[in-house]
């Protein structure tokens, strides 16, 4: 699919809706999150419409890790954050709200207050089961 | 940095510590994490040492949105996960422990309770000096 005739970010890279631009070359698009998490939670996203990264598209051009390194950099320094997070959520049920797939750069500072997630415990044994099934789909 | 002697995960890269481990290449490798925040959930770093995303080698011969995208396929279909989380800590502040870069799959459950971080909004007109500032990074 090249492009989602109503799809927000679609019409983001079509120009239709305006952003706050941050960087872009002819594979992806980086601009300001309108509703950040911490100010300069950057989005980057492909230019062609995917739904997450499952179906992302192969990259033609662009080494997306390098996109991301030379926006995170930026975003680093100019919030002067301590740390940023990189997060992509994939499908309803882990936080994608926009299904049109996009990477989160969010700034984080040590006082920012933001928990996370608990960790859990494998019971014994369990941990081998989960590896075997994991890799009989590979 | 090639291999740092008291890293623990250049401990796992060189086998001096087992992992269940899942996929790996030359560049990368891909295990279960021992403290899942759901069951499934992999980690893959690269086998040269760094710190972040920051100081992250540039891939050689490995493209490393496909190897995650091919190890996520995998959690997802063996977990009969809803779908997945991607993400990355960079700095302490951001929530990383071990100090060797390291990107997180973490399969997700409509029903798993884990709530994601509140939004904020920008002041008016501050999300054009946001943006002005990034830039100037660039």
């Amino acid at each position: 699919m090249v492009s989602e005739k109503d799809c927000i970010f679609c019409k983001i890279v079509r120009a239709e809706i305006p952003c706050s631009k941050i960087y872009e070359d002819n594979e992806f698009l980086a601009f300001l999150d309108i509703r950040p998490i911490n100010k300069g939670h950057t989005l980057v996203v492909p230019k062609l419409h995917c739904k997450n990264l499952l179906d992302f598209p192969k990259a033609e051009e662009t080494d997306l890790i390098e996109f991301i390194k030379k926006v995170a950099n930026a975003v680093v320094k100019a919030t002067k954050a301590d740390g940023f997070n990189l997060g992509m959520n994939n499908g309803r049920a882990s936080g994608q709200v926009i299904p049109h797939a996009h990477f989160h750069i969010i700034p984080r500072f040590s006082d920012d207050g933001l928990r996370h997630w608990p960790n859990r415990e494998y019971e014994k044994g369990e941990i081998d089961k989960v590896q075997k099934k994991i890799v009989s789909f590979l």
